[in-house]
C-alpha cells in the first residue's frame, strides 16, 4: 500500500518529522511518501494561512497526479487546516485529515475528548473542522497552549505548555486528549504518561484510518458532494 | 465610501454583472470597485473550486493592498465559497460575504428561509458556510436548481429552474428565498413576483450590510480569531 | 424614507434617547419618528414586563395605523422584549427588533459575540429572542451588569459596570460585544475603545438594517408565519 | 386544592369547554375555577393574537390576585400562546401551560411525538413554545389541520381533519399525538381509538401536572428568571 | 390504582426507603408495591452496573408478569440507569423512570435546572438518559457530590455534600435542583430550605406522573419503538 | 494481536458468520476469537432484547476474564445494541462497537451517511447509539428494510430489501451507506456495486479500528466515565 502524506506548510523539516511519525504508525507493507507544498505559508496559524495552505496542497496533489504518481490513499497533515473536501473531489482514493482522524479514535477511548493545540487563534478553525467532519459532539474544548507552530522545536517547553493545557482540558471533563498540531507528533506518549489519559496523535491516527479504508476496499463516495470535479478551465496560477 | 467587491471566479463577464448589481443596491455616495481574481476557476462549483478561489481572491486582496489601494469595506461575491475569515484577518475593514449577508436579511423577513442555488453538489458548501457564519438555524433547505454557474446566461431557463426549486422550498416551509449564486443577481424580483415571497440577492444584501458597518464605525474584531496575520514567510501563489 | 421607532416602555426620556441614537445612525434622507406606548411598564425587566410591553407596543402600532400614519419600516427598541413577530403580522412593512439587529451585525465582525445587559433576570429573555431570531449560534454569553434599566442614567457607573461585564465576556471567548439595552445607546464607542473590541448598539444596527430592507425593496413575507392577521373580533382594551 | 384555569381568548363558550375538560381530568378534591380574560382576541391564531392574549391573561391574573382570590396553582389554557413565564413571575404558585404539559406526558409514552393543531400559521408559535419549555427535542412535527379555532365546533369535520393530520404525523415517525388546541378537548379518545396511538390533551395534562406540583410541595423557583417582579410603575392595560 | 416501583439494585434497605418515599408522594387510593431485583449490583454506579441492573429489573418485571401480578403503572427507581425503554416494550402499562420524571417537573418550575448526584462517574449516564428522554435541553449541569450510593446513610454528611454541589449548580445558572439518586429521597425539603430553590425528588415525581398517565387513560404507545416484543426464544438465564 | 469479537445474541450460526467477516477484514497477524453469549435473546430487535443482550455479553466478558483469557481488544458485534460503555469499564483494553465503527469510517467517505437496518423498531436504538458515540451529526437517516434478523439468511430477498432501503437513503442525501446489522456482513460489496456508493460493514470497520488502537498503544481512558468498576457485590446473572 502506498500512502501519500502532505504537510500543510512549506517547512521541510516539519515534513520530515511528519514522515517519521507516519512511518512509526504505519503497518508493515505500507510505503509512506511525504511531500511539502511548493508554496503557501511556512506555518499555518489562522484562516489566511489555512486557505493558502489548502490551495497549495491541492496544487501539489494535482501536480503529483499529472506526473503520473499513484497512491492508495492520502493523509493531509495539517491540524484544523482546510482542503480536505477538495482533495476528496480531486482524487479517487480515500483522503483522511489528521484533525478528524484523531477525533474519530478519541471518541472510541473516552466519553469526552479535548484538543490541545498551539495558539488560541486557531481554535475556531479546529472547531469548524471537527463540526464539518461530524465528530464535534463529544469534544468538550479546544485549548491553545500559547505556542506558535515554529516554536514547537523546544521539546521541553512544548511539553510543559501542553501539560498545562492538558490539565485545563481534564478540568473541563476531557477523558482523552488530542494533540492539535502535526508538529507535536512524538509527544503523545509523554503527555499521556504524565496526565494519565490516552493522548491521540493525528498523524498516527490518520495513517491507520487511511490504511483501514484501503484494506476494506472503501473509497471516497462519488455520489454527491465529492463527485469528480466538473471539467472546466482552472487557472492554477496567475497568468 | 469606497467598497471593493470581488468575484470568486475568473469570468470577467460575471464580474461585470456583479458590479452592476452592486451599483443598483448601493447608497448614493458609495463607490463600487469590482475586481476579478487573476487565477482560479472560471466558475466555482464544489470544494476544489472553492479552495482554489479562496486563495486566488486572498492573493488579489493582498495585491491590491500592496498596490496602495484602500477600501472602506469588502464584499466577497462567491455564494458558499471559502475565504471570508482569511480576508478578515488580512484586512482592517469590514468583510461581508454574500452567503451570510443574504441569510441575515432573510432572517428578518420570515421565520424560515431557504437557499436556491445552482447544482446540488454545492449544497454542502453553502450549508457549512451558513453554519460557520452563525445563521443556519432558520434555514430549512438548500436546494439545487440543476444548473451550472456558466449556464445561468439563459435567463428564461434559469428563471424556470429557480421557480421549480423555489416551489419545493416553499413546500419545505420556506417563507423567504435566497438566491444562492452571484450570477443570479437580477432575477430576485421576478422570482419574488411569481412565488409571492421575498427573494434576497446576496450581492445587494452584502453591499448594504457592508455600508451599514462602515456607517456605524464598526469593523472586524482584532481580538481573537481575526487578529492580523502573524508575520512570517508566505509564498502567496504558485510559481 | 420614514422610519418609526418604538420604545418598549412608557418612559418618555428614554424614547428621546432612542430617537437621538436612531438619528445619529440613520442615513441622510431617513426621517425618524419615535413613539412611546401609552401603557405598559416604565421599564422592561423580565417576562411580565415584556409581555405587557409587547401588547402595548402592538396597540400603539395599531393606533398609528388606524390614524392613517404610514411608515416604510419599523424598529422595535426593546432589547430582548417580545412583540416582534406580532408587529410583522400587523404591518406590511419591514420590522426589525434591536436584539436581532445587533446580533446580525455582530456575527459579521467576529467569530463569537456576547451580549452585555442590565440585570441577570433578563438573560433568559434575550437568549430566547436570539434563538427565535435564528442568530443565537455564535453567541457565547448573555451577561448582566447588575444595573436596572432606570439606573442607567449615571453614565460613569453604567460604563464601569459594562466594562466589568465586558471583560467577563471576553474571557468567555467573545470577540464582539452587543449592548443589551436600548438605554445604553451612546456608550458603545467608549466601551469599544477601552476593551479593544467592536461594540454594537442595537438601535443603530436596527435602523441600518431596516433602511437596507426598504432600499432593496424587501418586506416581511406574507407567506406563512407572518400572514396578515385573520379578521376577527379583537378587544384591544377591557370593556 | 383550588386550581385556576384561564382561557387565552374571550370566547366564553370555549372557557366552558375547557372547564369541563379540566373537571374530568382533575383528582377528587380539586376545585376547578375557569376564567375568561376581559379583553384580547376571540381566538388566538398567530403572534399578534398571542401577544394580545398574554397581556390580557396577565391582567386577569393581576385582577384576581388584587381581588384577594387565592389559588394553589394556575393552568394556562392557550396552546402555543405566550404569557407562561410572566405568570410565573407574577404569582407565587405553580403555573403550567397546556402546551408544555401535553409534551411532557407525550415524552413518557413514546419515543417521538407530534402536535396536531388548527392552522399552519400557528406552527411556529408552538415550536417556539416547546423549545423554550425544554421539551422540543422529541417532537418530530407540528402539523396544522386546516381549521380555525372557531371552526372546531363541528366535531365531525374537526375529527376528520385531525385524523388526516394525525396520519401524516405517524408517517413522520410520531408514536404519540398531542392535540394542539384547548378547543379540541374531548376528541383525544376518539382520535386515539382510530389511529392506535396515545393522544394527549393539554388541558387534562396540565391539570394533572399542576396538581402534582402542589401535592409535592413544589412551586415556581424565585431564584433567577422567575423572581417576583421588580416594584415599579406598570400601566396594566390600555386606557 | 396499583403501582409497582422497582429498585435498581439488590439492597433491600434501599428498596424500603424508596417504598416509603413513594407512599408519601402517592395520592390516596394508590397502592404502592416495591420490589428488589433478585440479581444485579448492590448499588449502581456506572455503566457496567447500569446494564446489569437493567437486565435484572427486566427479569423481575417478566417474573412478576408471568406470576400473574398486574399493575396499572411501573416506576423505575434507578437514577440514570438503563432499562426504561425495555420495560415499555415488555409491559402494556405506563412506565416512568425517576430520572426523566424529576426533569419533567423541574422544567415546569424554573428556566434551567441541574442534577446533583452521587459520584462524578455517573454523570455521563444521567446526561445520556435525559437526552434520550427528550428533557436535556434545559439542564445546565449534572454534578457529582463525591459520595457513593452506599455512603448516603450518613444523612448529615450527605446533606452537606449535596449543599456544596447545589451551590455550584446555582452558580452555573440552575434555578431548580434535581436529586440524582433514589437513595436521596427525603433530603429534598432540607436542601430546598437551605438553598432557596425548589428541589425535585425523582421517586416522588415519578409516582405522580405515573398516576397522572393512568388517571388520564394514557399508556405506552405500541406504534413504533415500544411495540410488544417479538415472539422469539429469549434465554433469561444461562443454561 | 488477539482480538475477541462477541455476538450479541445466542445464535451460533450468526457468530460463525461474524467470525468469518472479521477474519476477512483483519490484518495478517491478528487472531480472531469469536464467542456467543450463554444466555440472552436469539436475535436482538428492540430495547428489551438489547438490554438482555448487554448483560449477557458483559457476563460473557467477565467469565472469559476470570478464566484467564487475555485479549488485546474487543469488538462488540451487535448493531445498535447496548453494553459498549460497560465493557469499557470492565476491561482494560480497547472496546469498539460495530455501530460506531461503521459510522466513523462512513464519515471519512462522504459528507452524509445513512444506516440501513433490519426492522423499523430498531431505528431508535441505533439513533441513540450513534448519538452517545458522538457520530450522529452526519447521519441523515436510519431506515428499516422490513426484515427480521433471523430472516437475513435468504440472501436474495435481503439484498433486494436493502437495495430498496438504500435508494430511499440516497434520496435523503446519503452519500455512504452503513449496513446496520452484524448479520448483513458480506452484502456490502454487492449493495455498493448496485447503488454506486461506498457501503460500510460494521464488523469489518470495528476490527480495523480495534487493531488501529492497539497498534498505536491507545486504550480506554480510565480517567472519568470508564474508570474500573468500583469493588462491590455484583450478582452477575439470574440464579
Amino acid at each position: 500500500m502506498r500512502l501519500l502524506i502532505t504537510n500543510c506548510n512549506t517547512t521541510e523539516s516539519m515534513t520530515k518529522e511528519i514522515e517519521a511519525g507516519a512511518r512509526l504508525a504505519a503497518s508493515p507493507g505500507t510505503e509512506i511518501v511525504a511531500r511539502t507544498p511548493r508554496w503557501g505559508p511556512e506555518s499555518a496559524e489562522g484562516w489566511l494561512d489555512s486557505f493558502l495552505s489548502a490551495a497549495a496542497v491541492l496544487d501539489l496533489l494535482r501536480e503529483l497526479t499529472e506526473a503520473g504518481e499513484r497512491f492508495d490513499a492520502v493523509v493531509l497533515a495539517g491540524f484544523g487546516e482546510h482542503g480536505r473536501e477538495g482533495a476528496r473531489e480531486l482524487l479517487g482514493v480515500p483522503v483522511v485529515d489528521i484533525t478528524e482522524a484523531a477525533a474519530h479514535l478519541a471518541c472510541l477511548l473516552g466519553r469526552r475528548y479535548a484538543v490541545v493545540t498551539t495558539l488560541d487563534r486557531t481554535r475556531g478553525l479546529i472547531e469548524d473542522s471537527l463540526h464539518t467532519a461530524g465528530v464535534a459532539a463529544n469534544c468538550v474544548a479546544v485549548l491553545g497552549a500559547g505556542l506558535g507552530v515554529l516554536e514547537l522545536g523546544d521539546e521541553g517547553r512544548t511539553a510543559s505548555a501542553l501539560l498545562t493545557a492538558g490539565r485545563r482540558a481534564r478540568d473541563r471533563g476531557a477523558e482523552v486528549l488530542v494533540l492539535g498540531c502535526a508538529g507535536m507528533t512524538g509527544l503523545d506518549r509523554r503527555i499521556s504518561a504524565e496526565l494519565g489519559v490516552p493522548v491521540v496523535d493525528g498523524v498516527a491516527a490518520a495513517v491507520r484510518l487511511a490504511e483501514s479504508c484501503v484494506a476494506l476496499g472503501l473509497s471516497t463516495s462519488r455520489a454527491g458532494s465529492y463527485a469528480a470535479p466538473l471539467p472546466k478551465e482552472r487557472r492554477w496560477r496567475p497568468v
